[in-house]
């Protein structure tokens, strides 16, 4: 079964797509790191929620490629851009469409 | 850009298998109402959330395909076994891998 990992986090105002476009700009890489999945929306409820959900083929693989240098340096990027409030979650992904 | 929906429902003790069992069922006849993502993922931190994230061709495909007789056989199916609890969130899609 995959490991899921859902995250919303909120941006400094006016930087939504910044960190939007920061997200998206590392799919590719992802793939190669065992990610199947890896969907950014906008909240739109507001204009400074990102919600990114996540499915890996291992909870280790999410976990390692926090290390890769890739990511680091997206985060590096990311980070002053953010608020620092995050809400994660943590699942097995069942199935369904397009998964 | 996509429509998206971000779902998390709470079952009664003991059937949320059936429940993510009944909603995976459905998948491909969405794919012909308009969706191109429905993930269906337990929450491990306890064993009754279900979190479903989904992507759109758009709003309208969306509320359209709970008209649908399948859906809402479905549903009927499913909300026996519910405590009523829904968290919900309307996004646009940016993309991602996978999307």
């Amino acid at each position: 079964m995959l490991y899921g990992y859902e995250n919303a986090m909120k941006t400094k105002p006016g930087h939504r797509d910044d960190v939007a476009a920061i997200l998206t700009s590392g799919a590719d890489g992802l793939r190669a790191a065992g990610c199947r999945l890896y969907v950014v929306a906008l909240d739109t409820s507001d204009d400074v929620t990102i919600r990114v959900t996540e499915a890996w083929e291992s909870k280790e693989a999410h976990d390692a490629s926090l290390r890769l240098p890739e990511t680091r340096a997206a985060v590096a990027r990311a980070m002053p851009l953010l608020t620092g409030e995050f809400t994660t979650h943590e699942t097995h992904v069942v199935g369904g469409l397009g998964i």
